[in-house]
């Protein structure tokens, strides 16, 4: 079971909803299972800097099935993925990307947010996430 | 003057209408006039090696002002434009990307489709772009 | 459904059979439907290089879901996806990649296979698929 | 003196076998004297994004002679190798990769292994290992 282009948009329209109700400017990105792109948007006036921080964090979330602040917690100097980062071109590993998952807990796919604080950026893709 | 999410999303509804009225499966992909990624979709079943070259038409398309398939017509072996699809970090140079212009024939963005014929690809695009 | 990894070394065994029974040695990777590497092997004395042509066949395979060599009629100098290549990092697109369909003729994957002449590595390839 | 496919495939075995054992799903890859990949499995339902970290890791092992974590203890931020991981088109430094010796004591490839804990990472390493 994948993620379909429907509710990639509207996970994308709730964490927009969010980002406009917290006062800022974001780019999302949603990914499917495989981890490839379904669908993007940049909010106007938002970083341009943080698509691709968005994507990698969509990506990183799914690579790992977790939320992306949990691998940062690990990469640390002295903790036991340190630099982890490095690896499949790029992950970003703080707050903001998060798995989606369907009715039956499974995992379809995973969506990525950059933009503002990575705190704003984690309750934004939550609450894109909580749109399945 | 830029484009805005608003405009790209509308340029993505038609491209997408266009795409669904000829009965194809499209990536969809809008680039600001920095030539950076506005708003992107992967419809439904289609080719998933298809994101990456509507996203690298819609850069072609405004990296050069012009539609793509009007470079590739110049970079044919004994061409002037050889081989130029490797700057940029890779150009797509058949049709599917086209400039976006504002209602003062100012060049604002583009749009790149891919995922059936060139001719099919093009003929999405335009549609998109008479969003605007 | 996806391709799981009995199924896949299915496919490379079958594969690496048919290699031994026209004495060539290859390289071979199974992509899963995600275009994500589910396993691969480099038969002993076969060329180095062919590792990376191996994963791109099969990427190549899933992104279009066609014979690699489909895409390389189409992108030759004066063909409608002339230097297609360039994109998704690269692409292979002479024969020796193909997706692979469960009963239902769904595509769960694809192999992707190189090592000797690219009518050696189709024919490996198709052998592969057709574990399945 | 190289590594052979046969004894890649019984290390990648005894690898499993090991990954079953304690109950993790593992992302296991083989490269030989050249730090060039000989074998690959993905586990079902392994994380995808281990796959390059896995491969990361035994091309870490045979780079350096000796077990990634070893390079991770002197890459931390003030020891003297310190972000040695930019290199060689990303390293990876912590546990999860080991060398692999013939019956002479000879290094004649090495294994890397992604999916869990580091210390479950490198056990089943060295469990893969240990088929030579």
């Amino acid at each position: 079971m994948d993620i379909t282009l429907i509710q990639a948009e509207s996970i994308i329209e709730k964490a927009k909803a969010k980002a406009v109700e917290i006062d800022t400017k974001m780019n999302i990105s949603v990914v499917d299972s495989g981890a490839n792109q379904v669908a993007f948007v940049r909010m106007d006036g938002a970083w341009l800097g943080s698509a691709d921080i968005a994507l990698k964090k969509a990506k990183t979330a799914r690579f790992f099935d977790m939320p992306t602040g949990e691998i940062g917690k690990l990469s640390q100097p002295g903790g036991s993925l340190y630099n982890i980062e490095h690896s499949n071109g790029g992950l970003i590993s703080f707050p903001g990307g998060v798995p989606i998952k369907n009715s039956g807990g499974e995992i379809i796919g995973a969506i990525g947010v950059s933009g503002s604080t990575v705190e704003n950026d984690h309750a934004v893709a939550v609450a894109g996430s909580q749109a399945i």
